[in-house]
């Protein structure tokens, strides 16, 4: 785990969400992309080495939009920053650590992603992330 | 705001936690501390620049205690390093931010510290941290 890659960021209102995080941060977001398959709208800030990643659902089936409705906002993830994401799958598999992806996938910003479950980690969800 | 600082992480056995968190991030935490006034004790962490800070309640008084009650393990706060908190309560205030701390105090790590209600941040419980 190199570094925390970004903290992922459950909100029910985008627009507004951006607008309260610009000011927050006193930055404007350097990217907004819409993940179709997963009924997710991000939001992209800068902030060190590491991103904040608003959260939106763009349909009642989103895992964000579930979230929603069980959790209320709030930081939904952490993501860790790995050079060998399989190497990484293997190594936390190996320790007994209960992965949702047994196998890497596409994620938002051009990343190969896998998440571990919560469970294995005192509550909360882990994604690893490489470069792709 | 700098970068993330760290990120709190409300754990119920913090042994156990520690352990996890050494297999998770394959590597040893750089410091333990507690802070009594607060009922909390903190292990650290440190991935890139940022640091993961479990925090377990050593009193049923805790803010910990309280939220473990309520909430669950997991993510409880984010912690952005700032190089003037003092203008950063100011700056945030003026624009309509919750200030729970209206006054920077002492925290954990040789850190003054202020937290954000997190009604202001869309759920998320948000720290100012500057160097002592």
């Amino acid at each position: 785990m190199n570094k925390i890659e970004h903290i992922g960021i459950a909100v029910k209102n985008i627009k507004e969400a951006t607008e309260t995080y610009e000011a927050l941060l006193n930055k404007k977001p350097y990217k907004e992309e819409e993940v179709e398959s997963e009924g997710v709208k991000t939001v992209f800030f800068e902030t060190g080495e590491s991103k904040i990643e608003l959260l939106g659902a763009t349909s009642d089936q989103s895992p964000i939009a579930k979230y929603l409705d069980k959790k209320g906002e709030g930081i939904h993830h952490i993501a860790f920053a790995v050079d060998d994401i399989n190497f990484e799958i293997q190594r936390l598999e190996a320790k007994g650590f209960q992965l949702i992806n047994q196998k890497a996938k596409p994620g938002a910003d051009g990343k190969i992603i896998a998440f571990l479950h919560p469970k294995s980690n005192h509550g909360v969800l882990v994604e690893l992330c490489q470069d792709a």
